[in-house]
């Protein structure tokens, strides 16, 4: 059970300084004067603070990221001596929850207290975020500071987007984890066995091999692919000549990895077979196009047409892949409309997938990094033959 | 692997009918003609849909569910066939993510589709709620419906809070499960592991043992107790004379257990075990008086005199105690100036913790459901002397 190397979880000071000076360059690019942030990723982002206790809705935590200076951690009681070790050294607690005033007149405080140039402080109120903390509390907030509350999405996504190498290797550590617990699945699971039954045995195994937690778990079956892609897994029990898709967010250090497999159950047909081998070429063309310069739509172009060129049903490939980090998706998209230019350190997943017939989907996913000159890949590549099990 | 008992994952149509039926009659007594639903708890207690992809923060899903008729599902497309599993009928999807119009036109045709008598629209705004969609856009939503979005959190609070014999099973059975993967931690745990290592050991154990999830763990060790509660395991190893801490929300079916264990590494001190049978006595006092009739303010006040006979560090004890269900802590509290008067079918945690002396924390938790003439104890109940790991 002991660490198998020498990781340690955990991040140095320096690695919270720089996060924080490149961070601050960004926010007066956007001009604000401070970022308000709610929400698990960003507040371990900016903090390095480690809990699971953010499943509890009762109370609202609050971490001030001014422009210039450092952190400030408005927060619960309860997570005082967490925060404490922690490099932030700014901690103001209240006793909640204290339903009449929840830490309102604090954080209004810090907020108020933050030094002035523009006028703006940055909140997670716009793309791909929800603030976590109730609108009507939030709406008090408002009326409650004179710095104006304004969309802080596109300034906390820029900032958030390019990776440091030590959030890399993270990323890359839970992606060996997982892609060694997929592949010694087959040798667990038999035909019979329910897809609650496979992702029970895959669960309990990515446990074992130092995943901290399994946020995101989805396992599907069918007959030569599976009619859905984002389902808990259930009952149905697997029989010769289904596909097996799993799919799962498991965690290091807070950090995800992102990425599927698919299954034969005893013979796959032959048309999930060639189908299979399309999508494993898509992704290979979208690891070639993952480049600095290139742009998330050029990625998605090149899988697109391997997957228009191999049958694919739907004649609007949407989106095939996206940015991955802390949360399990972030931006960029790998779509049409989305130009962001790719530069090292972002990651990303290569996702393509298709409808080969009615309810007959096969999806394959891959985990890169984005260096100097293309990519790398973080995801032990799946073999383009489908692994069986029997 | 498989099942070992009856249980089946799922609830019957009927189920999510009487729910309905229920939540539809207090709707009307809060006035409203619809409840705007954005979070998995609330989509989950109304339609079934089970998915972990709410990891995915890119995409919002809305249920609407009427004060008349049946529930509405606008989301997105690639929740369509999941969708389809549950009870729901009318399912309407939009390829997302698309930036330019998230949902917000197909939303709001559905809001203002519903039959109006009251003219406002119950959203979760309110208390222990976090809306799951961008701000921003749920202020441009708000401008395009003709109905009102007042805060709807009273009104779904009221609705969750009592559970349904089905409900209550299923926090049972995970009870059950932890009580006994809790029980068995000492086999596996020994003097010079990590909290790490103590908590992955439980978490494979209960995975084995059949928790379908586990979103909420937390470890913590100290000499004679702990220093808090809610941090991540760290790499601390267990010396003789500390106490062990571990709570888990694990859960079955989307239903959460949330206790506590503490465990002597060695002996423990005098004072530790004495603070431990204080709690411990607090314990049995709180599920003495958590019945019918009786107020949360009165379940807390039972167990903060044993506490304050007992000598707690602390003058003012804070909540001991909450709701529990498809989330982790929901309301009421037990705490001074929460006088919900207990029903049959509430769930509760009875919660008694003390600092007995600076840095050293002991905190007890069992669950408890309600019942016609007293309560029923969920969780099988620690022993008063302390675990041990050798």
């Amino acid at each position: 059970m002991h660490q198998r190397d020498g990781f340690a979880h955990g991040f140095e000071t320096v690695e919270f300084e720089r996060r924080l000076a490149r961070a601050q360059t960004i926010m007066r690019r956007h001009k604000f004067d401070a970022l308000l942030c709610t929400t698990p990723a960003n507040i371990r982002y900016f903090t390095g603070f480690d809990t699971m206790f953010w499943e509890s809705p009762t109370r609202p935590w609050f971490v001030v990221v001014p422009a210039a200076g450092d952190p400030i951690a408005v927060i619960p009681e309860v997570g005082g001596p967490v925060m404490a070790r922690t490099w932030v050294k700014d901690i103001r607690t209240w006793p909640a929850p204290r339903p009449e005033d929840d830490g309102t007149t604090l954080l209004a405080a810090a907020l108020s207290g933050t030094p002035r140039r523009f006028g703006r402080i940055g909140a997670e109120l716009g793309r791909e975020m929800a603030l976590r903390m109730p609108v009507a509390q939030f709406i008090e907030l408002r009326s409650r500071v004179s710095p104006e509350l304004a969309d802080g999405a596109p300034c906390i996504w820029e900032i958030r987007m390019v990776k440091t190498e030590a959030e890399i290797d993270r990323i890359r550590r839970i992606c060996g984890i997982a892609g060694q617990a997929y592949e010694a699945l087959p040798a667990g699971v038999h035909i019979g066995d329910s897809e609650r039954d496979a992702c029970r045995r895959l669960r309990a195994d990515l446990t074992e091999r130092g995943a901290d937690a399994i946020p995101y778990l989805a396992g599907a079956s069918g007959p030569g692919g599976v009619p859905e892609i984002i389902g808990s897994p259930r009952d149905r029990r697997l029989e010769g000549g289904d596909l097996l898709f799993i799919d799962t967010g498991s965690t290091c250090d807070g950090y995800f990895c992102d990425f599927d497999r698919n299954y034969a159950v005893g013979a796959a047909p032959d048309a999930a077979r060639r189908a299979h081998e399309i999508v494993w070429d898509a992704t290979e063309a979208g690891i070639k196009a993952a480049r600095p310069g290139a742009t998330t739509e050029d990625v998605w172009r090149s899988m697109a047409d391997v997957l228009s060129g191999g049958g694919t049903l739907e004649n609007n490939v949407g989106r095939l892949g996206h940015g991955l980090g802390l949360q399990l998706t972030e931006p960029p998209s790998n779509m049409p409309g989305d130009r962001t230019i790719l530069q090292a350190g972002m990651v990303l997943t290569i996702e393509p997938g298709m409808e080969y017939a009615p309810g007959k989907m096969i999806v394959h996913e891959e985990d890169v990094a984005i260096t100097a000159d293309g990519c790398e890949l973080l995801t032990p590549r799946a073999p383009r033959e489908l692994w069986s099990i029997r």
